[in-house]
């Protein structure tokens, strides 16, 4: 059982985890700090955690195991918090959704009294709510751990409890190894939906486009509506991975359109290749789409 | 009141257009044909229509209103069928999804004593199956008609009365003017979707990468499940304007890559620019995403 477990940022992320911890009864105390005070005040209240302070500072001490669920951008002023406030032994672990760069500041700004394990839980929701918080949002989601040379054993095994407690499935992968894979299957999709979105939504034509357009169409802008700040973060500390999976995107959307335009009869071929592939993922998934 | 009016091709679009028709009570009687038997069948057990035939020119015959939802592959030799076997003053209308290709294609073939009207009713789903058949399946659809200086008046109304029958809207459109519209938001985003899955799901990371995708994927990736015989015929019939849309996308895509490249600030303008456009689309819509 933990002592005093600290989460860091009262989000959909922060809240579930803790109340999956209370849930378990897992540790004596969870405390926890939102610069957004009344965010803050809802987790206290809705029973994520047992205590929130008003200052970053007052959550890191004395708390022996650190749960960062913030914004990318606040990533590192938090190390340099921890670095001076956290006592010797504590255990740090993140959920950001790219893991090279954020271990590369955990290294560069934390003391080696202090230990850093990347985490990332594959959340299958993509519009964030904090309503949605709940002991079981975790429940056998993969939860991405990415240690490196330098993470201790000890450390590692703390952040793996915390695993067990959530009923998740840890995944172990290099942190360059997981950015370059979550940039294909997470972020790109991302951008291909907001560019559409500007691409079509943003045209002269959209007013008369918009009556004839279909499902389809509304469905796949829909990730569009997610927070720019987040995947601003998220581009900016994976943009090397994401820009080689645009540019091998980009390529084959070049050849459709020369194939395309030459009326190519591989036109068929092209997309019976893309049911087939997305029709076995159906399959491993258990849905009706 | 019509007298024999003939449904050709008996799936989701020419079922629902049946049993509409039967619902208002507005035919003497209803034929149909298909060339596949057993859904010709089914579509006269369902009530969608009255009597089924076995040769298209059975069912063309003595019918004065022909209402076409075969493949865009079949439209030429059907048009060929209906100019032998349809007696003078019939009107024929059609669903395609792309309308310059086949208004043309009714002008080449089709004899000046009978009447075609291109049409195209706007359905929200893109998974179309059968078994989703129903008399209110166009009730409040933005129904697209694109007559040309050709096209009678009388001809014209008997298409309104059956878009009146089907509870939809009437929306008049220049045959080239509809497929730059739907090019844009029906056509590419199956486009994008398809080659998003061919580039990622078909990528040789793929295994590893599946276990860490969001919901997202799965989502953007969706509609590759469409039929690739559907979607190939469009492109074959409207790839001008596809291919002029996708080379907008991918001149947005490709500015947006050099954005993310350079750590551009302006990512943030991006995306926020998407999640606004998104959410003004949504507004109107009155669903929750």
């Amino acid at each position: 059982m933990f002592k005093r477990v600290a989460i860091i940022g009262l989000g959909l992320i922060g809240n579930s985890i803790g109340l999956a911890i209370h849930k378990a009864n897992a540790a004596q105390q969870i405390v926890g700090y939102d610069s957004n005070k009344p965010q803050a005040h809802d987790a206290r209240k809705s029973g994520a955690i047992d205590q929130s302070y008003s200052s970053l500072a007052e959550a890191i001490r004395g708390s022996e195991f650190i749960i960062l669920t913030i914004p990318i951008n606040t990533m590192r002023s938090c190390f340099q918090d921890i670095a001076i406030n956290a006592s010797s032994g504590t255990v740090i672990t993140d959920v950001a959704s790219t893991k090279a760069q954020v271990v590369s500041w955990a290294e560069e700004y934390l003391p080696t009294s202090v230990f850093f394990v990347g985490g990332h839980p594959i959340i299958n929701k993509d519009i964030f709510d904090d309503r949605l918080s709940s002991a079981v949002l975790f429940k056998n989601c993969v939860y991405c751990l990415t240690p490196t040379k330098r993470t201790s054993s000890a450390a590692l095994d703390t952040v793996m409890k915390l695993i067990e407690i959530l009923d998740a499935q840890v995944r172990f992968l290099e942190p360059a190894e997981h950015d370059g894979l979550v940039a294909g299957v997470n972020h790109m999709p991302f951008v291909i939906s907001a560019i559409l979105t500007n691409t079509v939504v943003g045209s002269p034509s959209w007013v008369d486009a918009a009556l004839v357009a279909e499902r389809s169409m509304y469905d796949m802008t829909r990730l569009s509506s997610n927070h720019p700040e987040v995947y601003r973060d998220i581009c900016l500390t994976n943009s090397e991975a994401i820009s080689r999976w645009l540019g091998e995107y980009i390529s084959e959307l070049s050849a459709f359109r020369d194939q395309l335009m030459l009326h190519d009869s591989n036109l068929f071929q092209t997309f019976n290749k893309s049911k087939e592939l997305r029709e076995q993922w159906q399959a491993t998934q258990g849905t009706s789409q």
